[in-house]
Formats: C-alpha cells, sequence, structure tokens
C-alpha cells in the first residue's frame, strides 16, 4: 500500500486489509523511525565534535487531513479547541516508566553496576531498616508488596522520588528523549542511556471528523509551562487571548510569548513569582502555538 | 500499612500517602507475587515428575469489598450486570503482546537461534520477494515500514498470523501463562519460555460505588466460549436464562452449563455446528458463573 492508497505490490492487498493497515500507519511508523535515526545521528555528532547533552523531543506533523504528534520526553502537546481540550500526547518520566525501567535492570543487572537497587519503597531506607519489613515494587508489580531489608536494598534506587522530584538513576527526570549517549551518573562509570529510550508514542488526530473553528489551536510546550500550569488554565488563556485579540496577524506568536510570560513569572527581589505565594516555573518554558483553522489542503 | 488501615510502620504513612499507597494496592501486589509464585513452583513440579504442559490463568478474589480479577492468558472475565456489561480483564496474545515479544527478542537475538525473524510482515515472504520493498513492523513500531527484503527476512516470524491464528514462534496462541517451562518450537532446541510471561494484569472493581441487583453476575471462561459468543450475547444469555429461572437454587451452575452447551453446539454428522452455518468452538471450554449479590461482608 501506497501513502496514495495505491497498492505497490498486487499480491498485497489481501493481507493489508487483513492487518487493518492504513496509509496513517505507514505515517506513524516513518515517524518511529526517524526519532531512531535521528537519536543515532546525534550520537554520531556528539562523539564526533566531543559535545555532550541530550533533550525531550516533541513533533507534530500534518499530513492529508491528518494531525501526527510524536513525543518522547516530558514535553506535552494539546488542542485548544473551542469546546473541548484534546490532550495529543502523554509524559515519559521515570515514575510513568518506572516498569519498563525496572525490567531493563531485571534483564541486565550489571547496568547498575552494584551501585543502585531496581527495587521502588516508597522511602529511602536507612541502616536500622534491615531486618524490618517495607512496602516495595518491582518490575512486574503495579501494586505493593511487603519484602524483609537486606543491605543490598540500601542502595540508591534506580527510580526515586516523586512527581518533579522523580529521577532515573538520581540523575535524570525523563525517561525518553534524543541525545545524552555519554551521560553518566555523577562520579561512576554507569551509563544512563540503556534506560533512556527515543520510541516516541505518536498521537493522531483526524480533522475529517471535527468543525475545526478560527481560535483553534495546538499548543506545544516543554515542562516549564505544564509544571506551573495545567490545561485548563493553558486553554482558559489561549481562548481569551485569541477572542481579544482578532486582528493581529501575529497574534498566535504573541499568545506563545504571553503564556512563556505567564509560566516566567514576575520578579520580586530576587525570586520569579507567578503570584504573591507561588514560585514561577524555574524550568525551561518552550512554547509554540499552531492555528489549525485554513490549513492548505493537500 | 496494613490491610486493615493501620500502619505497621510510623515512620511510613507520610511516605505511603504520597505515593497514594492503598489498601487495594497490596492485594494487588499479593496477587502479582503469588502468580510468579505459582508459576515457580509449577515448573518445579514438571521436573520433578516429567510432566509437560501449561495452562491460561484467570484467578478472582473478593475481599473487603472489592473484586480482583487477575489475568495471565486468554481466557476473559465479564461482569453481567443489569444495565451494563464490565470487562473485567484483556486477553494477551502474540498479537496483542507483539511489541513486548519481539523488544524481548531484539535483546536476546539468540532466543530465535537463527530459525525465526523478529520482525512481522503482512504475510510470509517467499524467495521472489528478496530485494522488493515490503511493510513491516519492529518492536518498537505500533505504525508500519518499508525495508528491502533479505534473505533472512524468509525465516518464519517470530509473531506470525491474525486473530484466533496468531501464533508465538509458530507454536503457541497465547502470551502469558502459567507453566510450559519446557516446552520447545517443534523439532528445535528454541524454547518458548523466555517470551511467555506469567505477571498477570490485576483488575479492581469496587462494589461500594454500584448498586449490586440479584441476577448479577461474574462469568469467567476460557476462550472456547469467547471465540463463538461475543459479551453481549453472552449478557443476553445470562440474564435470559437468570429471569426464566428465579427459584433453581442451582441456577447459577446451570447458566454456567447452558453457556458451555450453547458454545458446544449441536452435534450434525461428524461436526458440531452452532446453527445451520457456522461451526461451534472447537476450543476448551470453561464456563464459571458467580453470583455477586449478597456477599459475605467480611
Amino acid at each position: 500500500m501506497h501513502l496514495s492508497g495505491r497498492c505497490v505490490c498486487d499480491s498485497d492487498p489481501l493481507f493489508v486489509e487483513e492487518k487493518h493497515i492504513h496509509a496513517a500507519d505507514l505515517v506513524v511508523g516513518a515517524l518511529e523511525n526517524a526519532f531512531q535515526e535521528c537519536d543515532e545521528v546525534i550520537g554520531q555528532e556528539m562523539e564526533a565534535t566531543n559535545q555532550t547533552g541530550g533533550c525531550t523531543a516533541l513533533a507534530a506533523l500534518y499530513f492529508q487531513g491528518k494531525l501526527y504528534v510524536a513525543n518522547a520526553g516530558d514535553s506535552r502537546a494539546i488542542l485548544v479547541l473551542k469546546d473541548n481540550i484534546v490532550p495529543m500526547s502523554s509524559e515519559f518520566t521515570p515514575e510513568s516508566e518506572r516498569q519498563r525501567i525496572q525490567h531493563l535492570a531485571f534483564l541486565f543487572p550489571k547496568l547498575l553496576d552494584g551501585e543502585f537497587t531496581r527495587f521502588e519503597f516508597p522511602r529511602r531506607l536507612k541502616g536500622d531498616d534491615v531486618g524490618h519489613k517495607v512496602l516495595y515494587r518491582d518490575y512486574f508489580m503495579e501494586g505493593w508488596g511487603y519484602k524483609t531489608v537486606e543491605k543490598a536494598d540500601l542502595k540508591y534506587p534506580l527510580v526515586h522520588g516523586h512527581g518533579k522530584q522523580a529521577r532515573l538513576l538520581g540523575t535524570l527526570a525523563v525517561s525518553r528523549g534524543l541525545g545524552d549517549h555519554q551521560l553518566k551518573v555523577i562520579d561512576t562509570n554507569i551509563g544512563v542511556k540503556p534506560f533512556l529510550s527515543c520510541i516516541p508514542k505518536v498521537n493522531v488526530f483526524d480533522f475529517a471528523l471535527h468543525d475545526i473553528k478560527e481560535d483553534d489551536v495546538l499548543v506545544m510546550a516543554t515542562d516549564g509551562l505544564w509544571d506551573v500550569l495545567c490545561n485548563d488554565e493553558v486553554a482558559h488563556v489561549v481562548r481569551s487571548f485569541l477572542a481579544e485579540n482578532r486582528t493581529d496577524p501575529q497574534r498566535f506568536s504573541e499568545l506563545a510569548k504571553c503564556l512563556v510570560c505567564r509560566a516566567r513569572g514576575k520578579k520580586r527581589g530576587h525570586r520569579w513569582m507567578l503570584d504573591d505565594s507561588h514560585e514561577a516555573s524555574y524550568d525551561d518554558i518552550s512554547v509554540f502555538v499552531i492555528p489549525l483553522h485554513n490549513r492548505e489542503e493537500d
């Protein structure tokens, strides 16, 4: 099957139909492969130029009447439509991917180099916990069990902390992304990359099934925005800003700026504050606002 | 935290609350551990007694006002309530678990012993496909991509076939279950067990949130029933049978028998038929019907 719907191979249509393969599946597959290839290229470039670093990755593609959002990391994309909000991604963090990460450590214990425990505990264990029963979770558990604490359980946990504080190997707050091929846990030879996946989850939105209005937009932003503003708050800013700025030809990029400023807050003395009581975002705040109306039909 | 809600460890309640750990999570964890331990014991027993074999596993537990259904395999449990049907499990098959299975083969290629390809293709490839582009999926793909066929791609696929015909290593129609520790692909030394998970998915139903009626039941059955009757058809049989048999004290086990007979069909010549045109179930048909009303409150 070709993207145009034409069959490439005369013997295939039956099987393609049996497997329910549609043109959209080829776009999803292309994005999945693109993330893998991109990560490889980044790795080669970084090594060749002796650079380090990595990033969360969020990509949007509009093609043949459908919007594809591919996400590997802790950024987020939402559609703000007239009457509802459509989440187009979910975050990949050490917490949301605990079982995948623990399973890898179970399969390849050497990756922890004797420095970490793959078990999760509700809190860091101390020396006097040894011999007592505590709650724990292993890779195959969504629920919790009890185990008697051994000395090895006192090691730092592979996945530890809660919410914004959750860390992979005490190092990274994300569990998917591009780059970071050379990243080691500080003062050790333990690589983070084996646990860091570059595989995106791709969500598809079919415009044919929705009546898109003039102020409907796609908002893509890094965690700096979402840490301090929830989807509903962002949607409220989007709707009121666009309603008040009907004619400005730059209104979508102005809206993106407005969202960044909201999350950055205001400087009060030496601190950036959202208001009198809440600290503003201290993380990177990148925001894109993309109008969905009047799309060029291909 | 103890199942009674009492805290075992004075220093823990804060962390238990932070992690949102509830008594139900301990029951889920206990079921997950029980499946693992059960599988180990089966493996030891089988080896000691020189037996072979394995099974799909579906367990239901009622405890402190909640129903827990743990499933590892292709059986299914549903609640048939007065006004709706609540699925309590989903099937684990080579198709539904393709990515997990392919990923394992990617991590440990030796498990395929050069006899299988981990790629999925819409159909078996033939010699004259070599050099041509065909659709394929690897472990990291929900979508499809194109690859140029190499000779190695002509090997039998790790996961192949569609629906009821889908097979793991050309051997098993399920991807989770207990036992089968010694199972090999016919005429090879390739073990199936590494790909066969014994980890259940546990679903919880809270009776406190529902008004349970006299004829509400839990139906647990093997694939022999679900192959020929969908949830709606089973619910229809349940409701009409129980409405017509109000007083029979054995009515729930009679209903289970009735469901088995429906799926087994009637003998016409040498074949078992559902009606004139549809063949009856040729798979194992085991059915349990468990009333939900008048539960002993513990």
